[in-house]
Order: C-alpha cells, then sequence, then structure tokens
C-alpha cells in the first residue's frame, strides 16, 4: 500500500534527492557531544537588537497579510545596502523580499528553466541548486571545477562545451559553497559574455560575497560589476549568513524591475509574502547591523588560519587555502567514501563535517567543514581531527 | 529590452495569473478609509499570548536551522488538536509544518501533478489553488457548482464528466472559499469513492472547517470522516484562520507518514523550513487558543446574520446564506463585470469588496465579503452597501 501511495506521485517529487548533509547531521545528532561543523551556521544566536525589531512589530500588531513583494521599507534598506556594497545606485524596484535563499533559488529557477531544460552548474555545488532545477523538472548539468595547485578554478571552455540547445541557465555561485572557488571580475565577465552569446540566464548566487580572503577587498568581485541593463541575470541572496538569521527563513531575488509582476505572482502563489515582523527584523539588521556583519568576517577569517593550518599538518589532505565563503572542503588520502570517513570522524573525533559525495559531481573523497565559528571551538576541533584523521 | 526579457522567461512563471483580488485592493487603498472586506482575514492581530511565544523563543535564541519537517514539539501540537477536532487518533508522523496554507497547496500541487496532468477544481475557487497547478505544468480544470434555490452545490456527475486519463488530482476546499458551500459527509464519500475508482489524488483544503453554521457542529464534515488507510488524500492547512495568524505564514500537510521523505525534500528545497519561533507561536495556538477560536467563530455568526439581512434587503442581489467559511458570495442583478462594480463600491460605499471574476468559472456577476469582522463594523459596511448596491 505504500508503495503504492509512493509510486502515484510526481517523479519530479520522488526524484528530489535527500540531503547527505541532513544524513551525516541525523547520525551526529545521536553521537553525544559533537562539534557541529556540517551546516552552513555560525555559533552565535541571532543579535538581540535584530531580534528585538520583531518584537516591537509584533507588539505593534504587525501580525496580518502585506505586501507580495516586501514592505517599501525593506525593499529601500536591501537597496541602499546593495548600492553601497556594489557602488552603484540600484532601485528598490529591484528588490522582491521572499522566504529564504533557499526561495530565491526556486523562484528563479521556476522563471529560467521547465521541463526539459537544462541548467548548468558548476561542482561540487550546494546539493539544493540542482534538486531545485530537477523540481522544475530540469535537468541540472554539473559541470567540475578543475583542482590543481592554485586550488579550485572554473574551466570556461568546459562551461562552453556543456551548452547545448536545451540549456537555458547558468548557476553561478561566487564564493562558491562548498569550494571557496572565488571568481575573478575577468572570468565573472567572460561567464556574462558566454551567456549573452547563447541566450542563457545567469542565477547568480552571490550570498558569500562579504566572506573573501583574498586581499583586502570589502567582497568579492560580482555580476553587478561587468551587467549592463538587459542582461538576463536573477541574483538570490538570504540574510542567513550575514546577519546569523539562518533560522529567519527570509532573502531575496534582485531583478529587473520589468521582472517584477512575474515575480510577485510566483511569491503569491508559494508563500504568498513574508512575516511583516519579521521584515522589520531584516530592516534592523541591514540598517544597523554592519559591525556584526565584520565581526562574523573577522572571526571566520582567524578560524579559516587556525583549521588550514592543522588540516595540512595532518599531511594526509589536499587542499588549497579557500579564496571566499566560510568552508574548508578538503580531500583525503585514501578516503573513498565520504560519508563512511564523516561517520568514522563523528565516532573518533566528535567533529561532525558534511560529506563530500553530497555536493555532487567532483565531491566524493571530500569532507566540508564550515569554520564560521569562534577561534576557540575551531582550534578544539582543531587539534582533535589532526588526531583523527590519521586513523581514516 | 523588457520585452526580451519576459519572452525568455518560463510560459509556467509568465502565464501564472495575476490576482484580481490584489488588483481591487490596489485600487481600494488608494481610496481613503476603506472598510476592507476583499481579503480573507480578521479585524484582530494576532492574540498577545501567541505573540509573546514568539518573543520568549527569540529571547532564548531559537534563531537557527530546524527540523525540516517541523519542530517535534508542534507536530505533536497540531496531531493532538487533529485527533480531538476529528475524533480519531492520528499519529505527529502525518504532519509537516510548512511556510503558509499557500505553501502546502504548491507542496500538494508538486506531489499529485505535472506538466499535462490535469487536477478537477470546482468552481468559483479561491484563485490561488489553479495558479498552484498552473505553476506545476498542469491544467486547473474548473467544474462549475450549480446555483440554485438550495445555495452552491456540487454536481458530482459534472465532476465525474471531467475526469480524463490525464486527470491526477482532485481539489475540494470545503466549506469553500468563495461560495461557502460545505459538502456533507455523503458528498465526500462519494467523491472519495470517485477518486479510488480513477486512481486520483484527493487535496483537501479543509482550512475553514471550524466555521459551519448548520446545526450545531464543532466542525464541518471532513475526509477523516470518510477515509481509510491507503486513500491518496493530502490535506493542507494553515494557521492564518482560526488563530488570527494571516501575517505569519505558518501551515501544514498532512498526508500518510510513508510520504514522510518526500515531503521533508520538497521543504527541503522550497524554503528549508518555518522559522522555529514562529512554531513556538503555533504550539501557543494549539495548546491555549481554544476560546480565542471559539471568539472569532461566534463573532463571524453574528457578522453573517447582519450582512445577509442587509444584503438580502437591496432586493438586487440572489445568493443563500453560507453554510461555512466566512464569506458572502452574491450575484448583483445586472451587475456582468464585477471588477468594475466592485469598484464603484469603493468610490460610492467606501467599502471594498472582492470582485467575483477573480474566483474563476462561475463568478463573475458576484461579489465576495470577507464578515470575519465585529458585527459593529458589519454593521456600518451593511448599511453603507444597502445604499450603494441600488446605484450600481
Amino acid at each position: 500500500m505504500t508503495s503504492s501511495l509512493l509510486a502515484s506521485l510526481r517523479p519530479e517529487a520522488t526524484g528530489a534527492p535527500a540531503s547527505g548533509i541532513v544524513e551525516l547531521s541525523k547520525y551526529a545528532r545521536t553521537a553525544g557531544d559533537v562539534i557541529q561543523l556540517w551546516v552552513g551556521e555560525g555559533d552565535v544566536p541571532t543579535p538581540a537588537f535584530i531580534c528585538e525589531a520583531a518584537t516591537r512589530s509584533l507588539a505593534a500588531g504587525e501580525t496580518t497579510y502585506t505586501w507580495q513583494r516586501g514592505i517599501p521599507e525593506l525593499r529601500q534598506a536591501i537597496a541602499t545596502y546593495a548600492s553601497n556594497l556594489y557602488g552603484r545606485a540600484l532601485s528598490s524596484e529591484r528588490f522582491f523580499v521572499c522566504g529564504s535563499g533557499m526561495q530565491a533559488i526556486q523562484i528563479a529557477m521556476t522563471l529560467a528553466a521547465g521541463p526539459g531544460d537544462e541548467v548548468i552548474i558548476p561542482s561540487p555545488t550546494w546539493p539544493n541548486a540542482p534538486a531545485a532545477a530537477g523540481l522544475r523538472g530540469a535537468v541540472p548539468v554539473l559541470v567540475e571545477l578543475t583542482h590543481g595547485n592554485r586550488g579550485w578554478q572554473m574551466d570556461l571552455d568546459r562551461i562552453a562545451a556543456a551548452i547545448t540547445p536545451k540549456t537555458k541557465a547558468l548557476f553561478v555561485n561566487t564564493p562558491s559553497n562548498p569550494t571557496g572557488w572565488t571568481a575573478t571580475r575577468e572570468e565573472l565577465a567572460a561567464i556574462l559574455a558566454l551567456a549573452r552569446k547563447h541566450g542563457l540566464w545567469i542565477i547568480a548566487d552571490e550570498i558569500y560575497t562579504r566572506f573573501v580572503w583574498t586581499g583586502e577587498a570589502k567582497r568579492a568581485p560580482s555580476f553587478h560589476d561587468v551587467r549592463e541593463d538587459g542582461d538576463r541575470i536573477l541574483w538570490v541572496n538570504t540574510f542567513s549568513k550575514n546577519w546569523a538569521m539562518t533560522g529567519w527563513r527570509m532573502g531575496w531575488v534582485e531583478a529587473d524591475p520589468a521582472l517584477g509582476d512575474v515575480i510577485e505572482n510566483l511569491i503569491q502563489y508559494s508563500t504568498s509574502g513574508s512575516p511583516p515582523f519579521i521584515q522589520r527584523a531584516g530592516v534592523a539588521a541591514l540598517e544597523r547591523g554592519e559591525s556584526f556583519v565584520e565581526h562574523q568576517i573577522s572571526k571566520a577569517r582567524k578560524a579559516r588560519d587556525i583549521i588550514s593550518t592543522a588540516i595540512e599538518q595532518t599531511g594526509r589532505c589536499h587542499f588549497s587555502r579557500p579564496d571566499g565563503a566560510f568552508y574548508l572542503f578538503f580531500g583525503v588520502e585514501g578516503m573513498t567514501d565520504s560519508m563512511a570517513g564523516a561517520i568514522k570522524l563523528v565516532d573518533l573525533a566528535k567533529v561532525g563535517l558534511a560529506p563530500g559525495a553530497a555536493f555532487g559531481s567532483g565531491g566524493e573523497g571530500h569532507l566540508r567543514l564550515c569554520y564560521l565559528r569562534s577561534p576557540e571551538q575551531i582550534e578544539i576541533a582543531a587539534e582533535r581531527l589532526r588526531q583523527a584523521i590519521r586513523q581514516l
């Protein structure tokens, strides 16, 4: 009977893969006092001034339906933040509030790709991007990054070679989860040229742009640096990472205002808008959160150095220090089953890492470690891993 | 350039219709002090004890990622509420928390229907249901309710006649928004028999079940009263209506636990779960909200009588007093353009109603009025409408 129920569901639904990260987390949660470095999340709750903005809004009775695109104050606050960050004037009409960066990806995929279409995604990749394409009935085409002495690199020729008449979109995540690969401005210009040539949409996932470790730049290169009006680019973004708001489920889509009515309808027919009191918290984060963001970045920078040194010292791991984001994605000599490896590390070291196999083509043999943590906690994890990885 | 951008989007996305309700609301918001009866929402904010549960959770730092299916406490609270309401033991494993009743519908549609499939929906209907089917690439097939001396009725033969080899699901909203049609237990049994015979999924939208005006029953008849294990039924539900939580964007899907992993993946790849502090508010609503719900129902019952009497007195409207939900859906003699009629009522009476045309086949010529309001406010609206409808 159960199998009959499942068999009667749509293949897009039953075909959606289980997340390998979730699988590891379920194991690790049963193992007692484990340092949880498998998920893309820091170790502090949302700052009080952000929570208090939500509390005040609740107390004021802002608990009813509201603008589907987001309250005007939040759209303006995002526009101001983005205009400052990218050094160009961006109208609030470009920004559409939605229920998480994940939902932003879902909306972007719905706009750009459907049944039979192909979406090119550099890999290793956060698994939710290809899964979102698959749920639209589209085929995610994973194109492996190369991995050499300069770390993870995108081979533009490989991307170009993967384009077929069915290709409708390129999903570009830079800085990249999990690899830390961070596109240069020149690479972004080349990707954009390729997209223009073939009439493809770019779905730009630049959510880690503030977490960049090369030089003194305040952010990573962005498609904002190379775009022109009329380019087919959809940005997806989230409040989760910069402002420690992973649990709030709020993000935004940035697009040409000409798409406004279409995006509003997609929001209407998926979650019908975001809670007004959560949006007030978003305004507080954007307008008063800069010192918190800088503190997060500085913490991650220290943690990156600590964990990179420790993993190098094992003598059994291969990686380059990542250019951006807050993950170390490293290969372990002789480890061919990353899920088994991650489980063994939970048992041996009480440290939980995400198995590389969860990140698609090119990911097996690796482990992903989130270092958006206090340097003290990362020291402890580093020491444990130094011992345990030798026994893998 | 703009037209080129739009032309390059997927037809499912650009084909999603604008909501006629939103269109009217945009007009009415510019018209000054209008009594807003166009939306399915009451006139009180969320009760303080519910808001305070969220506030306490925020203060406790519950601001991070959490269970994709919902926190165990909330799933149990829903199970307890539902078990009491339906008089049968329902396991918490049947319940999946998501980001609104709308998202519950999106998930249910994704499970049951895809490109080329057909979904039968009795009409007039809340427009978001057919729109959600269309976004999956499925074809919503609207089958008109009949409308006679007994009010709106479902003609099961019409439903049966609409079934084709492409039909995959029946969307059944009872009590119905906008018509107030409320299925009897016998009708539900007949619909279920039809679904069983043809191997169709039923998407059961019973969110207004507590708002029922026939007799003394605590709720409307439900598919829970007639279902057996193995039946293909997906319930969609929301916190919005019972507990005045429209702005919170939280709902749930109820399904056979065998579907759990698939539903969890659909949540993961759409919004990745609901905020934990909102879920705590949901627990408070379910465990301590009964007296509030009963107050809402009693208010709506009084308001229904007031507004029904007033609209009858115009001598120009045709309707039967609705059996359930909290809308009056009435035809106006000689009104062939309900959007124009609704706009005229905003101008003449400063009362905003939703145009019937927004509710699909069979809706034109009607207006929808939400009476989940204080009797005092409904008295004022009633008096204004009594005058103005004569001038339509």
